[in-house]
């Protein structure tokens, strides 16, 4: 199975929507045709694609083999119901969602999956998908290899992961990623109010990333919290007064380093 | 000034005192001595060093022109005041701790700095200091020359900062190392749960670093909570259920990253 014998519909023109069929175009796939409720982001996709678009579900295209929906989750029954009428019966039908089950296409379409590839993927910013872990399910062994497939032409790690795997996935990919981000944000945050670089802080985070491919995360914390030094963190709470819900976070958070902390030395 | 002007005297044998003592001596600097009260640890660093070394503070050498203190922020007053009695009168003295001031060494010693290395230290890893920034602060404009010549010396990016700039330094390290390695331990915890690697994170976590270097925070953001998708977060808030403590963290964080978004929107 080549390339060429991938003819895709891609539902949804967010962050994950674009990127991913980008790439695919880019490695030779046929995109069919784009769909988004919004026409400005259809157009924009379907341009940058050279392929037609949609506004409107029941006029997606029946031409396709491959349908492959990335839209916010409270969207996904919608398109599902939709799809189910409009769509190529004989298709492989999937999502791209970590935190949806499988289930969804279910009693919809003959032959369902879900293609979730493990990234944060931001509109500005190109994404290597040689780095992009796939987790991949699908209701037929066919499914399976199809989908491993277009994953390895991306270039991509692929792992199977079963939909309840995959819910602990995306909400560890919360801890890992978005929440992570959050602690940047933070940081800047506190550093613009002194006058002081977020750039400084860069060999920091970068640093604290190259660890964990070292040591377990517990293993390689350090600082106040971990040696549980009550000097130090009710100096940063007394600093903190001004911001009570970051006072929050940093009490919470240094209450659960040194809770792993104690775990690790029992 | 080269590095066989420095004369250090090391106190204290942890994380930071270990890898900055190393560093030091691999550069050519003379380590006259290392102190810690631990004979074990002061035994180890000394031997890798070799230099003598004492576990009794008022045995410390007062053969050098440099004092550079590495203890817990809990005994840094015991160790200045004991300095101040035993030391070299004439020496430069200097802790290395983000979260105090200068001012401790105020009326105690007659030159006086700090010399604070921003990096998470941990024993079992190699530190690469040309890839570390050092926040310095002297009394003098010659103690300011002569510790930004040491951190010259290591390789080093070197910015000046008061201790105030310092306290907000510190604290926004605190976020943007300890809790976000935090944030890959609950991730490792929740995967091990399901039989996951914490390795499939891997390429997420470096992305989510990498990101950074190229847009803010705040723009770098995806995910259910800056979406503010209540599906996808009630859902992860009912898995987390059984870890009360894990659900907290996840709402307040949640509430948060959906601030941040509300404030770059307005």
């Amino acid at each position: 199975m080549d390339a060429q014998d991938f003819n895709i519909v891609f539902v949804g023109a967010g962050n994950v929507a674009t990127h991913l069929a980008s790439a695919c175009a880019r490695k030779g796939c046929r995109i069919v045709q784009v769909y988004s409720r919004t026409e400005a982001s259809a157009q924009t996709l379907a341009h940058g694609l050279g392929c037609p678009y949609t506004t409107d579900l029941s006029e997606v295209s029946p031409e396709a083999d491959l349908y492959v929906v990335s839209v916010k989750d409270s969207a996904l029954e919608e398109v599902v119901e939709a799809l189910s009428r409009y769509g190529n019966p004989d298709a492989l039908y999937v999502h791209t969602a970590g935190s949806m089950p499988m289930e969804v296409w279910r009693g919809k379409v003959s032959r369902c999956g879900v293609f979730y590839p493990m990234q944060s993927f931001s509109k500005q910013r190109a994404v290597d998908f040689s780095e992009v872990p796939f987790f991949v399910e699908a209701d037929s062994q066919d499914g399976v290899s199809r989908l491993k497939k277009l994953a390895g032409l991306l270039g991509s790690k692929v792992y199977e992961a079963s939909s309840e795997q995959r819910k602990y996935l995306h909400i560890a990919a919360v801890f890992a990623s978005n929440f992570t981000n959050h602690m940047y944000a933070v940081c800047e945050h506190l550093l613009a109010a002194q006058g002081l670089p977020f750039g400084s802080m860069l060999p920091l985070i970068d640093e604290t990333a190259r660890k964990v491919h070292e040591l377990s995360p517990v293993e390689a914390q350090t600082g106040p919290a971990r040696r549980n030094d009550r000097n130090v963190i009710d100096r940063h709470l007394d600093m903190l007064k001004g911001e009570p819900e970051l006072a929050l976070i940093y009490d919470l958070l240094s209450q659960d380093i040194h809770a792993y902390e104690s775990k690790k030395q029992q």
